[in-house]
Formats: C-alpha cells, structure tokens, sequence
C-alpha cells in the first residue's frame, strides 16, 4: 500500500499545524491550526471575518493547496487537542473536505464553539466523538485510527495512531510524559510499546519538537501542583488581595489553583472571557468537579461586579484567577494593572503568574510592561510557577526507544528549534535524508510506493 | 549601650562571611568563612598548610585586621551552618581570638573535623553546642545570644540573634523560607515575627543577599522533592545504571535520593570523600535514619571496590549518589565520565545531576566538559533537579514585614548582587546611608553611640 | 568654605538627572532632565500639559524640594549637553529658580525650543550662552565654573567644573572618551589632568557610570563612522531603495550618513519630526554644513510629499534618514514598515540601523516588531553599526588617573549599573562611605563643612 | 555528465572539513580538516602519533569510508586556506589518495610544514601552487577547476570554483566580503557574478554556515583596524607594560599590531611559536613586509630571553604581540598570567585582546581564568577588537543575488547553526529536499544522474 505524509503547516514555525498521511486511497488529516502571532501583528485584524485565502497570504493557516496533490479522499480530520495552534483553522479550511471531524469530547466541544463564533464561512462538517483507547476502521483498506492518551497542558489530548498495512503511523503532536497529571489519566506509554512491538511496527513518527533544545525530562503536573501549593500555602497569613493568572485552556492548574484557594481559606472566582469558556466546558462535560460555589464570569460587567463585590466583601476573602499570564493588552490583569477594573491593588498584594512567559520579544516587553504597572501599584511577583506541556529531550528519547520507528519527521518548530531532535536521532543512529525527514510546509514525503 | 558593626568579610563577594557585633564590652563574631575560588585559581595550593596572611592576601579568608578597632572582648565565635564559606577560616583564625565557638551540633561537628583536618594551626578554643530555639547569656552587660531555626540546604542552620538593650540583632544569613524541608523543622517564622514586636525590636537586621535579584519566592525542598521523585519514578522500568549526584553536605536531598533509589527497587551507595563525611556525620547525630543496609564510601579503593561489585552483581540494581555535581575535576562523577572507575556506563544510562551550575565560567567549562565526556559515553543526562537555600525577594519581603528593622545591613553578595536588595529595603521606605548601610570588607558601623 | 552636594535625581535610575553643588553660599545646579520611560509606560500622557508635581509622582522629573535644604542661593542652571535626560524638567522646574540657565550654544537652542513647548508653565530664566574652554564667576567668595570640552553622542556637550577654595568639583556627565570624534573637538584631557594637578586638585568627581559594567574602551565616533561606511559602500551596486535610520540628535553620525550617501550616488533627504529638529538647529548654528540641496522635512504631510516625490524619481536615487531606531509606534520607520507611507519597500531593500536596541523589554518588543514588518516587506535589516557615547572601564580608569579625585561620587545609574564603576573604585583604593559615596535620590553629601 | 557532491565532514559540526565533488569520472576533494575540540577534551593525546582510524572515531577527523562509494579517481585535494579546520587532516589522510594537493602559495607552505610535523604517516603527495585567478584542467572530460579570490580571517584564502558541462560548482568555504581588507586584494565579487551568469550557470553552490544566525553584514578587516587604532593610540601617553594578543594565522591583524605598536613609539615583538610560524611563513612568501627589526621568537628560552631583555630595556619601550588570545593553558599570555615569565606585570599594564572569545563553555572558562590571573597582577583589559571572517546573513544573501545557483548545500555548522541560512534561502524560494540539501556526514547527493 503506497503511504505518503503531507507536511503542510507548522514545519518552519510553531502554530498551524496540519499534516495529512495518505494510506492506499485514504487520507487522514491530522490537526488545523492556526499561528496567532501572525495575526496579532497587523493592527485591527479580526480573524472571524476574513477569509481562508488571505489567512493563508498572512502565515496564519496552513497552505492546504497541497492536498490536491494526495491522490485519495479525506476520510477524517482529526486535531489532537483543543489548542488553538492545533484547531483554529478548522472553521476556515475544514469545510474543502468532504469528511468529519473525528477527536476526544473535549476537542470537539471547543472545535463546535469555535465553528459557531466563525462569521464567515459555514463549516457543516460532522463532529465525531472518540475517546483515548478507542479505534475507528478509516475506508475500506484495513486502516484503522487509534487514539491513544497523552498528557499535555490541556485536558482530553490524545495522539492519533494510522494502523496500515505498512506499519503504524505515530502522529506525536502534542505531549508531556507525564505519570501524575492531576486530572486525568497518565500518558499510556504501556500502548506506545505495544505499538512498538505489534505487527509490521511503527513505520513513521512524526514528534512533536517545541522543547527539542532542552536537556532531561519535563516535570509530571504534579511537581508544578507542589510548587504552586508551596507557594499559595506561604501566603496564608497574608490579608489583603492576591491575585493569580494561568492559561485558561490549563484545566489541571485551575483545578489546583481552585482547591489551593480554598485550603488557605478564600473563596476562588475565575474571571475572563477564556476562564469562563475552557473551565465551564470542562465542568459541564464532567471532566472537573469544581466547587459548587465556584464563580465564573467572562464578559466585563459580570467580572467588574464581581470585582465590586470582592471589593466591598473584602478582597482577604477571595482568590480571583484571571486572564493575562502574558501581559496581553486587553486581558483582565493588564486592566487591573492599569487600575482600570474595580478591584484595587494594594502595597504587598501577591500577584501569582502560573505560567512562563512565552520567549518571544513582542509578547516580553508587554509582559513586563504589565509586570511594572502592577509594581507600580505595590503588587508582589511570584512567576514561573508552571511546567511545560511538551517532551524535552529525555522524554523524545524515551519515546523512540517505546517506538523504534523505521522513520521520523521532526515537527511543531523551525529547524533551529528542532535540531536538538535532529542530534538525537543521529545519536541514535537515524541519518537525514535517509529515515529521517527534516521537512517544510508544503512538502510531500513518500514512505512507501 | 554602644552597639557597632564590623562587616569583615562577604561584603564584597560571596565567600569567606565574617561579622562582629559589639555590644557594650561585649563582641560576638558570626560566621569564619573561605572563599574557595579564590585558592582553587592557583595550581597546586593546599590550604591545610598555609598561614593565615598568606590566605588573608589571597583573599581566601577574611582579613580580621579590623577587629583591633573594636574595643571589646570576644565572648563567643557563632557560624551559622556548616557550610565552608561560613566555618572554614576556623581552623586559621579562631585561635587569635579568646572564646568559645557557639553553634548547633552539627555544625560543631563539622567544625571539629576541620580543625582535626588543620596542619597549620592549633585551635583550641572550646566548641559549644546549642541548638535552635535556645539562649546563652554573653557577658555580664545584659546581652543575650538566641538561635532561631532556619531552613537552607545544609541541616541544623540557624540564626543568630543577640538580644541587647538597644535592641536585637538578627544575623540571617543563610537561609530559605521553607515549611516543608523534608528533615528537620520548618523555619520558626513565629519567633521571627515574635522578636520584632518584643521589648526595642530589631536594631539591626543582617540580611543574605545571595538571590537578591531573583524574583518570587524559593521553593521549598518538598518542591525539589517531588521533582527528583519524579525524575526517579520515571525510569523506573530502565534496567541499566542510574547515577547521581548532589551537594555533599545536602543531606535531606541525599534523604530523597536513598529513598526514592529504594522505591524504584535499587540499592542507593553513597560514594565519594565527601559524601561518605556529611551523611556520615549526620547519621552519627540521628539527623537521619539511612536504611541499615546503605553504603556509603569515601577512600578511592573503597569506592573502586564497590563499582567492581555493582559491576559482578549488575548495574541495573544499584543507584550510586557520588560527588561530581560541577564536574570537579577530581570527583568521583568526573572519573567516571573519563573511564577512570571500574563502573561503565552504557548507551542510555541515566545521570541525574540534583544540583544546579553555580554560575561561574571556569565552573561552567569543567561541567560542560564532564557532561560532555558522559554523552561520549552514552549516558543521558537530567539536571538542574535543584531549588535554592537561598530567600529570594519575596522571602526577603516577608522578613522584613516580620522583623520591621530600624537598620539593614545587605551581606553575602557583591554591590551588583545586592543591589536588588537595596530596591527592595527603598521601596519599603528605608534609605541608603540613613537606615540601609551598603558596607564593604573592613568597615565599621557605629548603629548607637 | 563649606561644600556639599545633593544628589537629586538619577542616583537610582538612567534618567532625570539634578544635582545641586553648594559652594559656601553659592549653588551651582548641574543638569534637569526627564525620565521618559515612566511617561510613556501610562496611556495618553502629554507631558507639555502636566503640571510638575504629577511628574515627580510619576519619577518622570527629579524630586527636587531637598533643594529647600541647601543653605545657599542658587547661581546658575547648568545642563551639561541637550539630551532629554539631561534638559527634559527644565520647562517644569526652572522658573522655580532666580537663577540663569548656562550652557554651552548648541544646548541652549535645544533648551530655548523645550521651553517653547511647554504648555503648563513660563519658563523665564535667562538662556546664557557660554563655550568649552570658558569660565564664568560664581557668586562673590571665589567659586568659577568652567566649561571642559568632551565627546558623547551629541555635539557641544561639556563638563562643567566648579571650581572653589576646596578644590575642583567635577561634574563628569555624560561622555565618552574620543580623540576622533567626526564632528567637534576631541575631549581635552589635558585640561582634566591640569585641574587633578592644579591648587587643590579635585575635592570631588561626579562620574557617567552608564556603562560601568563594560569592559575596555568605549571606540570612537570614528570607528563607528568606518562600521558605517563599510556598510553603505558595501550597497554601492544596488538599485533600489536603502533606508537609513539614527538618533536624530547624533549629528556626527547623521553627517556619515549624508557623506555616504552622495559617495554612493545618492541624494539623502532627512525625514521626520525630530530630524528635522536637531540636524535643521545644528546647521543654524553652524556646527555642520550639509550640502545644499540636503531636504530636511518634519511634518508628515511634508514627509509623505518626499515620499511620494522618491518613489516618482526612483529609490534608488535617494537615501532617506528617518527616525524610528527603536521601533517606537509613531515613527517614520515604524510607519513605513506598517505600510502607512507612500514608500513601498521591495524585496532586497535595505533598512540601515546606525543605532543599537536599547536594552528594555519593551522597547525590544517594539523593535523586533518593526524589524518583522519590514522583514515581511522584503526588506534586509543591517543593525548595530553604532558606539556608546558613554565611558566603558578602561575611560573611568583613565579619567581617575587624570583627575585623581579625593572623592568620587558614581551617577547615572541604578546600584546595579553602578556597582562596576565601584569595584573598579575599590580596586584602586577608595572606600565605601569614606570617600567614594554611592548615593540616592534627594539625598545630601557633606564634603566639607 | 554525472555530479555528485559527498558532504564527508563539517556539516554536522565546525571543523573536520571534507567535501568531495564527483563529475563524471573525476573526483576533487575540498579541504581535509582537523577538529581539534575533539581531540582536546581528553587528556594527554597527541594527535601528531597517532593513528587515522582512532582520529576519525574520536570525530577529530573525516570519516572518508564513503570515499569508496565515489566512482571515479581522485584528481585533487584542494584546501581552501590554512586552518587546521581545512588542512589539519591532511597529514592523515591524503596519503590514501594518489593526487596532489592544489592550493594557492601561503596555504602550500603551511600543508607542507604540517606533513613535516607528522609523526606517524609518510604523505608524499604532490603540492601544487595555483593563485587566486588561475585555473587548471582536471581529468579529460572537460572539466575546469578555477581559484577565485576570497577574503577570510587568514591571507591567501580562495574558494574553487569546478566548472563541469553541468554548471560550475562553487565551495564557498571560508569567506568574507571584504572590499578593503588591509592585506591583499578585495573579495572578487565581479567573477562570481560572471560565474552566476556565464554557460549554465551555477549547478551547485555549498556555503560557508558558520554565521548564518547573525543579522547584517559581518565588517571589513579595516574596521577592526580602525577599531584596534583608536584602542592603541588612546594608550600613547602610557609609559608601563602594554601587552597584545590574536590569533597567530590573522597576518592582516598582527600587521596592523606591527604598525600601530610603532606609531605609538614601541617596538613590537612577535612572542610563542604559532606566532612565529605563520608571520614568518607570511614573511618568507612576501604577503607582508614587516620592519626589519621585528623580532619573531618561539621557542621559549628565546621567548624568556627576549621578556628579560623588554624588562632590563624598560616595558614602555615594547609591544609584544603573544599568543594565549583564548586563555589556552599553555600559551604565552597565559603564562605571563600565572607570573611564569619574566615579564611583570604592574599595576595599571594593558591587555589587548584582538579576539573574540570561542563561544564554548570549556574555552570560556579557560579566558576567564585567564583574565582574572591577570586583573590579580594589576592588569587592564581591552578585549573583542575583531571582526569575524565569515558572511552574516547579508553577505549571503548577496552570494546568493551573484550566483543564482541551481542547488545550495549549507556546509560549517550543526543543523542548529545553519539554520538561519535555510531560512534565508527559503524566503528567496528554494525548497527543502528539492534544491536546498541539509546534509549529515558520510552523505552523497546525486546532482545530476
């Protein structure tokens, strides 16, 4: 059977990831993306009403005028995770295919939420639910598609594997190795070995490379869930305000941050158009079971009464998390930290930042500048309080050691970003251009003909 | 009561602390500390031989000259911990002085095997234990000296605190904020918080400035903890060798080593010079309960002799926690990397460094070098397991909520190191030259006259 | 005769520079500047509309009511060179003084144009004009100042030296030591070796520690002249547009750049508001002579013209200067980047950074930003072909062995800054709090009394 | 007619250069390198003794066993210029091939006196010399190889162009565009746009990586000329000890050394036995005309006596011009640090570093030490007066406007360091895998079959 990989987005850059494996006359797409950062640099660019092809022009959804090049049909679209880099450009691209969309309950409720906020085109396709463990038969040739359970920095993510006839195809993106996720199951690397072993093996990996430049292993959720419980619990005596932010698809922080607030004593409410999407969505499909008290309020007057409310009620009692871990310009902690909200900081007030700062110049200095006003009002810093969702090195090492793939191709970053992986795999004895493809967007390798 | 300071050594560098407080009649001096940087930059110097001036120039250890100003007697020589940077001018300069050396048990112990360890000098003044939480009287003015218990990364540490009539005087260095410290007790923030609302309050307040530009607060060694767990847990199912490596004197993440060796179902060995000496003594004073059945050896035959026996009975059932964590060029972990010991390491064998690189180029060289020789090996390598001993800002803004000083006096850094420290204390209100003294090696400061 | 000195502003900080000199009953204030950044941080802030106590809040302008401390009345205003940090808080603070403003004629224009801005206040203190190499008296007790010629990166910038019965005062910002500087004359060390040789030598040295942390020798304007001329002739054989941008105050290096640009066949034009300001005074005045037909154009519709006139006769016959170095929003750079000009960047299109990133989060965010819109234009960047106007090590070192001062006082910097040009200080035997005086914002150092 | 490119060493690494280019029955072989690293890290070896086979798995040298799968007979080994990383394996390797080297004069000279010095293999190959402009036949097909003038960080560079009915292929190992490059003649420029142009065009174009992730324009030597000017004439008036160092091979450097040294009234002395070698070689062959009183000692009793001489004659009056530019154990500055010769040094003594330090942590650790041994004596350091002698980004993106080849393979760097070329390549339309070949060692790539 002729196996032949499309790598069509997210293989010079980190966002809009899509990749399309074709299998005989079957053709399974996996994850469509979108890269923010192209978007957010132009001024007054509003996403939902523009259309595919200048989304393409601008680097911000992937190029898919490759596909027509794949001779087979689209059976599935199938995003790993309900990251945006991952399915923001499902409601520009995905109605082209004739197939459903196929991944885990949480996947495709955000998938369905962000279709229906979509004003320009109307993307009809089915949503398909499938959960970790399960397999799907993919047309008529004996292919089967398998989720398999991973952990990452959002709940429900899954790695999609192609059983051919040629052997597996691993589709790695993305994943932490993580044996302690705090919500959710482990990464099941028991199936990954399985899958190592069974059958003709693997035939191609395709991983995902964001940390590979980093040395030995990605910290478990849990050593994060410490760090942050060490550093909620020292505040304890503390009386005035304390304020924490994390990313708000990061349902496991939240859930910590919402259990820690209440062991030393405040009331947690989440705050933010994001908070109230990712935390209810993950409430209401019963993957979290939150206090019922819990507050959750995501457009501005509802979250500016409540601040009232913490305000006349005394901000000592309550733990607001908010949005604006990066210091972006119109999300709530920047308000507050230009004292644009009716919450007031005061001298000592804590504010905890349950995330890095993502390393890139633009998103840096409004980081900082946020970090400064909040200064400026007396707030206490406490950051980096987060581990990363994706494989460092030790972790990639570990995999191609479950796998044993007969083929690799490094993705989810630029070349500089992937070398690190690159170096890994001659280590272990793969050899560009051989079993090992350093790829572009846009290109075509053939597997097996 | 005249009260003055002598900042005599580690004001303008990290390395060789020494610190006199007059009251009265009366001088305490705290801390007797090397700088070993300083004699590690001379091929072939031995310090055990050489004079006290010799080293004085070298700017090894603090020149005391100064203490011929100080019209008092010395009731008593007080180092904070054990570490080498706060005792190892004992054995050169103690003996000038007439008065006992004051510290908790452990630290006298280690005090004592220096002076053992002296070819140079004959010290003999008396060593006194007193543990944290109690109180000796000095001299016949009044004056009492408390110990406070502290956390850091050594055991048994405390702070100093002379009780005068003017006031108290809090001597804090080293030390972390930490209320899980996996052996021994939390740092006694009560007491902290106790002295500086009791009788004048705190005079003086002498502050460890080590992290003073690092933001947030240092977590605690539980965090360190449930990172190395983690780490160790994950290669659980790897049947080859695991090494690590860390601080020597680190006995509570030693603790975590031994135990978690254990749960992954190997035979932790402690092995090295250094190593055999710290869990050694910290065993012999039941700070500890190592399993029965722990190795732990220090002469170079001993250690060869081991590796030859985990060698014979398999790799995969031992965990060895050797020296080497900067890649010292004689410690252990480095003749492994150069194939000096009977132990091999094979591809994908594990090294776990629980340590971070002190931040220093000739240091960063020889231990880019030893992981360098390792990789050549094979082994992978899983570092920077570690959290400080050291309070960073928000630790130092905690103390000074709790101890509200009159004066503060930044130590254990140079100018550069300190200055964030000093914005601190100026957003907090106080004011170089006025209430903030930035002192340097030598100087004297006149707190009441 | 009593002499002390009030370090008002920018002792803990680059920016708002004041600092008072009272000779017996006569006061000297040296330099009134504005700190930018803590304006700009705040949305919507017009300084020209702001009255100065909400300025001095902010930290934009220094805090000057120790000046009610000084016993003494104040005889001259005397900015040393015309850079914002240095003449900015003169249109809000003056008037509160009898006393003239002196500088040098170059600075007094640009002093004279502030003062014309300013909305809030009437500033009527008398502009006096006075030129390196002159004196002035001081009072009726014997005090002159005199006017030492020195380099930085504008033109007519001085040292002021007052000079008084004690000894010299020498007020050493800012500048670099150049013998070559393009445009005026080299710094008159031997001036400053006479004054640390002449009466009573030099009572004290105010020293430019901007680059105190940098090793070596701050080069010349004329290496940086060289860089440049590298850089343009290296496009000798291009045909389309070259675009070049600068400090607009920097005449020396806009003088380069107009050389180049007719030595490669092109017409430079000078665009924007500030380029128009600084280069259309310094040739008023007749420190440079531009060609003739050299465009200045300030106001965007007149920019816009030029632009559109360019793109009529062809880029490749022009050579625009424009401001915008640092990225900054408003422009011209970032303006032409956005695509808000009629100058349409193609691909292979040079953009010339004679200037380096200031090394501020938010000002990098910025300046990568512009680089990417220009990148995604085609354009290719050449950066960093700059010098510091600011001594490195090796120039403290030199100027302490000219002056030989008996004490030193560090400015210009925050602690951290700084503290380089401390050890340095140590290094050659002065001490902390004896002679060599690290200081703060409103505080008062008596000298002699 | 058949061309294939075998990328041998250097494109996983810097150094251990070998490429060989196959047309039709003809085999060249470009450069044949050492990378010394590789060999330095383990103690005690001696690469002059020993065997080709241990070399090449130390990864000191190329592993040329894919040279058999090359049909066709070596008729050239070409080195470009006369760094070990070119030549260093020549020794070791060429021996296996009956063909003679090719290279331009000084580069001959320096093969030669490195066959002589080997100690364990007989090279007898011819040496051939062929300058910058000329051209030789290779085989009997047709096929041309031609020199044409670069301009690197050692005199006498070229990059060889093959001409084959297919195309030119061009190696464009070591360069930088220098069009004033103080000694010999400017880059050629004009014939590689010939090249670009003339019959079919470039075929193949393999480029110098080593800088591909810098920005801009890498500098002329005469701006590091000027650079190094401005630094020595600003130490005139000094009369004690001034001491300088660079790399020995940097004859245009440790000229403009000679001449400076002179204009600032010393005499310049040329100290350490690298030193000696390749300014004497350079002397010999008349690149450069040294006064005739210039001393050149490398032996170290001529080095001691000459140091005895410099301190009865007085410092003041010499420039010696030493090796030890990257604090390297055993060289002269190193040696002058550690107090072992009989120059002293004094406080106030100057350093000049014409170098830049090796960005590797090993190197960095060992200039560190090295400039603190000094700093300890007194000594003032001036150091990173260079320019590199590799293309920036716009000097590639130049190559690539001149030559407009057909095929581009990145060469000098690991896939991390190349990376930003593939960038700049990819924004100028080339393709990944299709006319854009990321290579590994010991890989062939079939241009035209």
């Amino acid at each position: 059977m002729e196996i032949e990989i499309a790598t069509i987005g997210g293989y010079e850059e980190v966002g809009r990831q899509m990749t399309a494996v074709r299998a005989g006359n079957d053709v399974v797409i996996f994850d469509m993306g979108l890269n923010l950062s192209k978007v957010l640099i132009h001024d007054n660019v509003e996403t939902e009403r523009m259309h595919s092809l200048d989304l393409i022009d601008m680097g911000a959804i992937p190029d898919d005028r490759i596909m027509s090049e794949l001779e087979g049909d689209v059976q599935a679209i199938v995003p790993t995770h309900g990251h945006l880099d991952h399915i923001g450009a499902i409601s520009k691209l995905a109605h082209r295919y004739n197939a459903p969309v196929v991944a885990t309950p949480f996947t495709i409720e955000l998938v369905k939420q962000q279709i229906e906020g979509e004003q320009k085109f109307g993307v009809e396709n089915d949503l398909v639910k499938m959960s970790a463990g399960e397999t799907m038969t993919i047309g008529d040739e004996g292919v089967e598609l398998e989720f398999v359970n991973v952990t990452h920095s959002i709940i429900d993510a899954i790695n999609p594997v192609l059983h051919t006839p040629e052997g597996a195809i691993v589709y790695g993106l993305d994943k932490r190795m993580d044996h302690t996720p705090v919500v959710g199951d482990p990464i099941d690397m028991k199936r990954f070995r399985e899958i190592g072993r069974e059958g003709e093996g693997v035939l191609c990996y395709i991983e995902d490379c964001t940390n590979a430049n980093k040395k030995g292993r990605t910290p478990s959720e849990n050593v994060a869930r410490e760090h942050l419980r060490d550093v909620l619990y020292s505040m304890e005596d503390y009386d005035g305000g304390i304020v924490a932010t994390t990313f708000s698809s990061h349902i496991s922080r939240v859930t910590s941050l919402v259990e820690f607030a209440k062991d030393i004593g405040r009331q947690p409410v989440l705050l933010g158009r994001s908070m109230e999407k990712y935390s209810g969505t993950a409430e209401r499909l019963d993957f979290v079971d939150f206090p019922d008290d819990l507050g959750m309020f995501g457009h501005r007057k509802s979250v500016d009464r409540t601040f009232k409310r913490i305000m006349n009620e005394g901000k000592e009692n309550f733990l607001p998390v908010v949005t604006g871990h990066q210091g972006e310009p119109r999300a709530m902690l920047t308000r507050m930290a230009r004292g644009e909200t009716p919450y007031e900081l005061d001298d000592g007030d804590k504010v905890v930042f349950s995330a890095r700062v993502i390393p890139e110049p633009t998103n840096e200095g409004q980081r900082y500048q946020a970090e400064r006003l909040l200064g400026m009002q007396g707030a206490r810093i406490y950051d980096e309080i987060h581990v990363s969702g994706h494989l460092n090195q030790e972790g990639h090492y570990t995999m191609l050691d479950a796998l044993e793939p007969q083929n690799i191709i490094p993705a989810h970053q630029d070349l500089k970003g992937l070398s690190g992986y690159v170096n890994l795999c001659q280590g272990e004895g793969y050899k560009l251009g051989r079993d090992l493809h350093v790829s572009s967007n846009g290109n075509l390798i053939q597997l097996v003909d």
